[in-house]
């Protein structure tokens, strides 16, 4: 059996533990002599998967009481949709634009309200996060949005914006458990479950209570109403029970590992092994500015395209997967969700010196 | 290693020899060194499991070149909103109402237009299909909506009604791949595929061509949208991967085994071994209409309550499971999909007339 070090942004590397759990128990989980996957989502062993992934998942991130916790179907593009269909008031929502996924957000906000765009880093290609301590959020918008990590251009918001008391929604996709957070400063947290959580096709949500309403001002399908799924535990109809089960087994992973002030060490350590190269490095660049940088996503590029591609296709040959940059903006993205071990940074990196002796 | 006869009515039962091929390719599939559920869905790995499973579901269903196939996350549920949406100009429909699910899809319809009921079995519990040989079809309405197969209630729409020339939109998620059909006849095929196919989460949508559209009466979400799927070749953005490879895994299945015709014949041999035990017997009664039974999913109960509850609390006893009906019906079900082997059906006969022996 191969295992290579699989850098991509998602869908992503997986702890081996769980990966050979699952394995395990594909043909009979837990004596019941079935797979999860033909397993009713109405029956008992399914229902103690689904809340125990549940109030571990609350565990993990401290989430208070006053939040709500549910899977939804159709990725955090169809929450695009879903935000301002379940939030407007009003029908004024405010942006913060930092990389394609807000920019694609606020493309679809923009279908059922006036939207603002409080502020924008494609000025200089989402390298930076603008600063938001001050910015000129309107009395009467609804919620204010941010995309908290930007998966293709390596930046993260480390202090969140100042929403002068709007619910701060927030696309956490490819940050989400990364670290510890204090929920109570968010209104709404999604993430697609796909970069650093489980299989794709299944988004976690964290709703402050107030915000889940049962009057609307569209007409909203019963599926993308939040209330639908708050109001049956998430099953309403057949969830993504594969996933909620891999999501599960993660979430115990996290936990017997210390939990999230153990990942953000780990996650740190990893990243400034790769930053401090990068930083003693002159023969490649990294984009994303200092203050900003991500510790999930990793961008960085040499002085040319060609030179760029010889540096996918021979770390491909050392087991070094994935690594190509996002096509938008070209060069290498390392992604090193938790899963990632310190061995496939270190072996990054040995690379990255070897390439950069070979090839300066 | 412990396996049950799993009569679920979704999730249900899958082929073995799926199941441990999916457990063997756990930690590397096919020499990559990752798990499919760690594979970019933008990698050439996964892009060739997708392409595969659209092409040899297009050979099994024998699907016109005229008819898109696309896979959308959300659920049969999701499609309830998503059909008016993407179907309606004249903002009218006719519904054909057989059970819980096209009644389920009629009332969310009604968010959307004028909605008429041409035909329903609620009158007596929906146990039997109306004649819908010459229904009053509005010469206005945008199509016809059935549920073609009933999982809850037994039965199955053994002729498609008379559109008049509309396009007829069939939701087919308890009978897909379980017999051939004549694909030319549909507007829009759709499926759950967690019934007969794979892992929830998934809806195979199958479209004829000039009924995906560009304009809408209404403001669509752009997941909601299937121009959107269709023209990404179902990668707008992340998938649900994993069920995706599942499935595509399970059309091979169906083709190694003969294809759709062998499934039609295992199918009917399946079913008539339990039809015919429960038409010989004055135990149990099968309340569908005769005409009308489904192959799928078989109904039946005893003449009291707490006979039905025995026989569900001894048939686990015997390795007999989920043969519990619906909450609304009563009595049991048993499901008896593709994957089901006549093993399965035979057991499950034996067992019912062990109990009818001992409890009559």
């Amino acid at each position: 059996m191969k295992r290579v070090f699989n850098f991509s942004a998602g869908p992503a590397v997986l702890p081996l533990d769980v990966l050979m759990e699952a394995g395990a128990e594909m043909l009979d989980y837990e004596g019941t002599g079935m797979s999860v996957m033909e397993m009713s989502h109405r029956s008992a062993p399914f229902e103690k998967i689904l809340n125990d992934a549940i109030a571990d998942l609350k565990e993990i991130m401290n989430i208070p009481d006053n939040y709500k916790v549910i899977f939804v179907q159709g990725g955090a593009s169809m929450q695009f949709a879903g935000v301002p269909m379940n939030l407007m008031v009003n029908k004024k929502a405010d942006y913060i634009l930092t990389g394609q996924f807000s920019t694609k957000a606020y493309d679809e906000a923009k279908m059922f309200g006036d939207i603002k765009v409080l502020a924008s880093s494609k000025d200089e290609n989402f390298s930076y996060i603008p600063d938001c301590t001050n910015l000129d959020v309107r009395s009467d918008a609804d919620y204010v949005y941010i995309c908290e990590n930007n998966t293709i251009y390596g930046t993260k918001f480390k202090e969140l914006p100042n929403t002068f008391g709007k619910p701060l929604v927030s696309d956490q996709s490819s940050c989400f458990l990364s670290e510890p957070i204090d929920v109570s400063k968010y209104g709404v947290i999604y993430a697609g479950v796909q970069k650093n959580v489980g299989p794709a096709g299944l988004v976690i949500m964290i709703i402050r209570e107030d915000l889940i309403k049962d009057e609307f001002a569209f007409t909203v399908p019963t599926m993308l109403k939040w209330k639908t799924q708050v109001d049956n535990n998430s099953l309403y109809n057949t969830p993504n029970s594969y996933s909620i089960y891999i999501c599960g087994k993660v979430f115990k992973w996290i936990k017997n590992n210390g939990g999230l002030v153990a990942m953000k060490a780990r996650n740190e350590e990893k990243a400034s092994i790769l930053y401090d190269y990068l930083d003693s490095s002159s023969f490649y660049i990294a984009p994303a500015a200092k203050k900003d940088r991500s510790m999930m996503n990793v961008t960085f590029k040499t002085h040319s395209k060609e030179l760029d591609e010889k540096f996918v296709t021979e770390a491909k040959k050392n087991n070094i997967v994935n690594i190509k940059g996002h096509r938008s903006v070209g060069g290498m993205r390392a992604s090193i969700y938790n899963a990632m071990p310190k061995e496939g940074v270190i072996a990054l990196v040995e690379f990255m010196k070897k390439f950069e002796e070979e090839n300066k």
